[in-house]
């Protein structure tokens, strides 16, 4: 039998994830060797502050000196969990460059940078491997890339925020308005001090567009995804999308059009009968459809120390079994297309607009015509509440193109009989 | 850059399943060069009968002699998409002697010849692949032994059988008794004319055997599989069901527990807040908890042409890229533990139990002094449905060791008070 191997890794950081992969390694400690046929072993810890206490560390490890680490030629893979893009891109970069393989959960970085980096990869016969800067501790690229690989992959729907997912999910179950699930959200945690990244959809943002240069074979980098955020929703629109059979998600949309690639985060009504309607709290999932496996979903936890380590150490382990069988750079970027992405203007969706107009005879008749003459058509129509002499008034579109809804909704902003434009959602159509 | 090059493969069969795999390379022909760096291209097609008529296969591929596919060493790649015990397990064991790879969808030969195939393949390097054998074309072998490799698993918890899923959401969301919808799922192809592996839990007992094999890493066979079926359950136990504010489903159940392993199928009520509970008519899922990822769910299609096809072709692909950097057998059987198997006696469950009791008084401490004498402590009680003089019972116990609850049901279908035990289920509680 071969010998036992020991390979020897560096992550750089130790904070939440960092911490959940230097626990996982220690848990699997006992049947790596068995499983792997080698054991990984914690070689050292990049950090800022060597002096700073840290449980359950042995600070032995602790360097904070990056070139100690590259300079070691017996680290032969770097687990990059500091976040942020630099010093992570260049770490990555000189570690790829020095023959290193990387594991790394920085979805910002691979948002923008992604190409550089399996580039630099690809150059060096070295693993990049990522499955956790996307849905967390969710299998998702690995099954994109190689289980589903016989498919031609032409949707994928993603709830790949938890934070954004807990607060719809307090206003939806518990009548919370947004500044009341935000605080909620902040008290529990799971809210940063400044949730724009969350709240505004651009971490959604950057995982689809990760996600989705991988299902469609063609790079799409986070200034091509189009985010609207959450900060607008409120319990009234829950409460129709409720009577619609519909809930609220913030939704990563990818489509692979004939026409180009559509791709968008935006707070979306889904039916409550779409397997996503039901995946509440800081859960997050990710629904594909492609010709030969049609439907099918992912979903787990997409954050926390332990789920995300748990999909950094699947990378390292098969970064280890690459070394072990002499077949690192296995699988390399497999964007080889180059498709057009769509602007939002020519993305079809159906729409949701709720606004208030005055109670009086002819109004509807002129949004009608306002909707007619740029071809927008409205499936549904509902007229209840009002607010001394303004109505209520909520249409639903049919599938129609984003700037004609746009073109429309302008228009309907200048007439003067209607009061306040109060809500424009997207819903999702099957 | 490395020159193009061709791998070979034969199909052993070529009826639902071969004709998905054919037609998804067919498609896939254009790209995977660029995918893979190497074509796929099918060589030959195994068939009983070569002059049988088959539209959209090329006639020139197709050979009735095994031998002719086995001695052409320019075929690396078999797959085995015949089904059944025999041919299929020689043609794997000689096609792996003879060093060429195997890709097979076959769950009856998996659980119960997994050991015997997998260590051929181990001893001859080559690469047994079988993401299609669990759930069609969900991805959950390779999230097992991949993504999920830092986690130890301790629950496995399965929708593995299509046909029974459909009857039982037709019975549920319709009303129809067991036969009414057995009858409806044969008129739309879902069940077989022999229904018995499907509807008494065979078949879903030998996925929950592979999967559970691969999450702990030790060996469990379909023999070691408890099995009950879904033919006894009722338009009744679905109404108590619903309101406990449960389903029934036909889980599979695979726990890894200090005292071993407990592996059952058996029609349970699960809540309707859990994620399987809102998996309906033909869809499977897999819901894993590890103790690093937490809990894990994956959902899809578990049958059908294209669905499998896109498993198969998955690991088809999976070897192509073995074979191109030299790495196949990167992966082997990762069963390096032997675990027992625990008696289905010895595994704990809350159980669902309903009866048909004298409606008089002294029965209910009758019963209730045979559960307490036998350590059985009851969770729940409805009693509401009156037939004659008999009164109906519905009690759900807390959870008890299966032999203890046995021993209660062998004393009560004793009782001279007791007229009739009309079902016993299991309740799953988190």
């Amino acid at each position: 039998m071969e010998e036992l191997r020991i390979i020897r890794l560096a992550l750089l950081g130790i904070g939440t994830v960092g911490g959940g992969v230097y626990e996982i390694l220690k848990r699997q400690q006992g049947e790596m060797a068995r499983k792997l046929g080698v054991t990984v072993e914690v070689a050292k810890i990049l950090v800022h502050n060597k002096n700073k206490k840290r449980d359950g560390i042995d600070a032995s490890l602790l360097t904070d000196n990056w070139k100690e680490i590259l300079e070691d030629d017996s680290i032969q893979i770097v687990v990059e969990v500091m976040g942020g893009i630099e010093p992570a891109r260049t770490c990555i970069l000189e570690a790829l460059r020095a023959g290193k393989h990387v594991v790394t959960a920085n979805k910002d970085l691979l948002a923008d940078y992604g190409r550089e980096l399996l580039d630099t990869a690809r150059e060096h016969n070295c693993d990049l491997l990522f499955e956790a800067a996307v849905a967390g501790g969710i299998p998702i690229i690995r099954p994109l890339k190689q289980c589903l690989a016989g498919n031609h992959m032409t949707e994928i729907l993603g709830i790949v925020n938890g934070t954004t997912n807990y607060i719809l999910t307090k206003m939806t179950a518990e009548g919370m308005e947004y500044r009341e699930a935000l605080a909620k959200a902040t008290e529990l945690g799971y809210a940063e001090a400044d949730p724009a990244a969350d709240v505004e959809g651009y971490d959604a943002g950057r995982k689809m567009a990760i996600m989705a240069s991988i299902a469609f074979h063609s790079r799409v980098t986070f200034s091509d995804v189009y985010t609207e955020g959450i900060t607008g929703i409120t319990s009234a629109d829950i409460a129709y999308a409720r009577e619609l059979g519909c809930v609220i998600k913030l939704l990563g949309v990818a489509s692979n059009t004939e026409e180009g690639i559509e791709v968008g985060v935006y707070p979306m009504l889904i039916s409550t009968s779409h397997p996503l309607a039901s995946v509440n709290d800081v859960f997050n999932a990710v629904f594909v459809h492609g010709d030969a496996v049609d439907d099918a979903m992912f979903m787990g936890r997409g954050a926390g120390a332990l789920p995300t380590g748990s999909a950094v150490v699947g990378d390292i382990f098969d970064i280890a079994r690459n070394i072990r069988a002499g077949a690192t750079g296995r699988i390399h970027c497999t964007c080889y297309k180059e498709l057009p992405i769509k602007a939002v203007g020519d993305m079809r969706h159906k729409y949701f607009l709720r606004l208030w107009a005055e109670d009086k005879p002819g109004v509807l008749s002129s949004i009608a015509s306002v909707f007619g003459s740029n071809g927008v058509s409205i499936a549904q129509m509902i007229q209840r509440n009002k607010r001394g002499d303004l109505a209520e008034l909520v249409f639903i579109t049919d599938r129609v193109q984003g700037r004609h809804f746009q073109d429309s909704l302008t228009i309907l902003e200048g007439l003067s009989v209607i009061k306040e434009i109060a809500s424009v959602l997207r819903v999702h159509s099957a």
